[in-house]
């Protein structure tokens, strides 16, 4: 352990003193000249030595503190303690600067975007700046339930778009579909089983595995779940998504929704019902949520506003029933607010204001239009190929058969820069959402090609 | 079941043709004048008998459907389908129009807010701007580990102000604390055992609860856990509050924490580092995060903006070790975002402009003149009775005795419109973030004399 004095040459320009004086020691101990338990020299004597003010060197040695570079010993001085083995990562960190967002150049047909074009920026922004500009709104966590203009918001909106019938006092707002899963079986006292259709929902199949539940895969119909295979299991909760049901990724039709409810109320157990995109219809007719037509109080509704505002924008929300209602009372406590209160107070006014109305309309008019292409294009270059239009989640499905591994229709979509996913069973979900109608039919040329 | 024909007269400003036919089917329906089951004439029939065209009847039918007041029947007809033990909720739900926010009059003395004025909203809405004009930005999810942007941003952030080491790779955001805790259960696999002190940060205990771990409170002493009672336990993870430990609610001394290290490291456990505002210190001095200090690997970072920016604004972020980085690689494509991408991307440039550090300084001074009031006027009103600044979570902690109940304290200062929170064994916290000093004042007086 050594004393060090420090070798230092003021530079004009070159920043304030405390950051040129500080840089100097930092490079000493990063390029290994001044090592783990070398001493510094005392504020006093450094100040002395290099002719600068105690509050100087105070500040750099603050610095090198709050960096962890050197420690403080009580009575005794400021030591080197910086690991070696850090110092390539120490100086990675402090050269990172300029800042690029990597560039998109591949078409992207998988189902994680929209199209963004068709939402008014400028009218969000404007809420925005309204809710900004109410200090008092912006102090505090707000409700972690949700903010109440919200939740008044959202009752009307979903009565109106979708039939759903609830207090404001039910629902519960989250950032994400997940996280409000978790409530869900934060909650739940029941028996820890869910079923649901094989639907590869995986994010919502992993917060019911960390929760400790069994899931259980139904068999499913042209109409969604099939019942008589429902009634041979033992289910605490069944999960579906209402908009894209069955084989045929319909909307639940009214008998369906009938017998399914018909067995929840029977079983007295949970039915939780993601209306996925329910009021998203631009092909079929629109068909109201379950949750309306429950007159037991065993179904929970959920959904997530992703696909009708920006996907960037996080927000979901879910109707509780009386019962889950009832115990999430006693333990709001516990729960912190996910969903940005900013964001919350702007989509309640975005709301209020019938703007969302006017946005499905738009979204409509594209995807009508976009989905009618999608069709046109698969029926004149996949000819001899089965496809379905799976409506609320904005793609067509391509069934390509058992003649090629499904890799082999990623990797090479991927060699012509298209970005496709694939499903069991050798289904390509081509998603047109975010694609304008011009790259729609470049790609999907392309990949008749290749494929 | 009865074939109704409906008694309709068309009137001038009233709205759109098919709005006023839906309002008075509705208000048929709701008072009980058609019931369920009853049949609506056919859309030919109503368009004759009314005189308006199919196109209109057709609309208000659709938002009947919608709204699950009627039910299609194919080949039979339209029916009423409406429960009427649920027609009060329906009237109550479309009659919701005016919002307010309710007012609030009181004294808020609870933690759960901040001093919104040292936040400059004009800084932020101008990078919301520049976000949102950026359309390519916000058409998709993003990255569920967080925008590479933002990753950068807070890698280099955190390594300034706190001195943690990591690359961006390690760095996952979420919306709060409880959304990062659920992940880090979801990819734990060791014993499920978790230490902590007895803090009461219910959150991240509902957290471990739900996901099947045993909470054990550890003992503490001054200076934080003691090593010694720790010795005693059998964890598989370790949780600490590293800006507030102990009773004396301090930031970790370099000795604590190098004794923390040694255990974690001997076990070979995880340490969970709750850094909470680590770095908004105004009255003692900094200490680095005990992050970058973890030579093993066996340290996880996390902390949250909510008392840096706005509460408003959810943003929380972790820094896992290479183990945890490894599995969440893995696994990554099962969680979703939960934090808007649009504030993350606001909040990088945000942070790379160096706006946070100014937005610190600012903090630091407003805090330390109110922490100091706040200091004195409890000296000055309740001069025989103990109090401690917890500096990090803004509060002052008044120990009260044992001659009250706790309810006393909190329900007679709500009379006087103060809201107080009360900690186990008679202590409130008195927190002095969003209150204007001469309302501090104005509180404590009133305080005093009733207590």
């Amino acid at each position: 352990m050594k004393l060090n004095t420090i070798t230092f040459t003021l530079k004009k320009g070159a920043g304030s003193r405390y950051t040129q004086l500080y840089d100097t020691i930092c490079r000493d101990i990063l390029q290994g000249k001044m090592k783990k338990g070398d001493q510094l020299p005392s504020i006093r004597n450094a100040a002395k030595q290099l002719n600068l003010s105690r509050t100087t060197i105070e500040n750099a040695y603050q610095r090198l503190l709050t960096e962890g570079l050197i420690i403080a010993q009580p009575q005794r001085g400021y030591f080197v303690d910086a690991d070696e083995t850090q110092s390539e990562l120490r100086k990675e960190i402090m050269n990172t600067s300029v800042l690029t967002q990597k560039e998109e150049t591949m078409i992207d047909l998988r189902t994680s975007s929209i199209d963004v074009s068709a939402f008014d920026t400028t009218v969000w922004l404007h809420y925005i700046k309204l809710v900004l500009q109410n200090h008092t709104w912006l102090t505090s966590y707000g409700d972690s339930q949700g903010e109440f203009l919200l939740r008044k918001a959202i009752q009307k909106y979903s009565y109106a778009m979708r039939g759903v019938l609830c207090k404001e006092d039910q629902i519960v707002i989250g950032a994400n579909f997940q996280s409000l899963l978790y409530l869900i079986c934060s909650l739940y006292e029941g028996k820890k089983v869910i079923g649901m259709e094989k639907s590869g929902f995986r994010q919502a199949e992993q917060v019911f595995t960390d929760c400790g539940f069994t899931i259980i895969y139904l068999d499913s119909d042209e109409e969604g779940i099939s019942i008589t295979n429902l009634k041979t299991k033992e289910l605490g909760m069944l999960y579906i998504n209402s908009a894209s049901c069955g084989t045929k990724k319909r909307p639940l039709h009214s008998k369906r929704r009938k017998a399914l409810l018909d067995y929840v109320n029977e079983q007295n157990i949970i039915l939780l019902e993601d209306d996925h995109n329910g009021e998203l219809r631009y092909q079929t007719k629109l068909r109201p949520a379950v949750q309306g037509f429950d007159s037991h109080g065993n179904v929970i509704y959920m959904r997530s506003f992703s696909k009708l505002l920006l996907p960037s924008i996080r927000m979901s929300f879910m109707v509780l029933n009386q019962d889950m209602m009832t115990r999430y009372l006693k333990k709001k406590r516990n729960y912190h607010p996910s969903a940005s209160k900013l964001e919350q107070l702007t989509l309640a006014h975005y709301l209020m204001d019938g703007h969302m109305e006017k946005q499905i309309r738009q979204l409509r008019k594209r995807y009508e239009a976009k989905s009618s292409l999608m069709i046109k294009l698969l029926e004149t270059y996949f000819p001899d190929k089965l496809y379905l239009l799976d409506e609320s989640n904005l793609q067509v499905l391509l069934y390509m058969g058992n003649e090629k591994e499904l890799s082999f229709y990623t990797e090479t979509a991927e060699k012509q820069r298209i970005l496709v996913q694939g499903t069991e069973q050798n289904v390509i979900a081509l998603s047109f959402a975010s694609v304008a109608e011009e790259t729609l039919v470049k790609a999907v040329v392309s990949l008749a090609k290749i494929w």
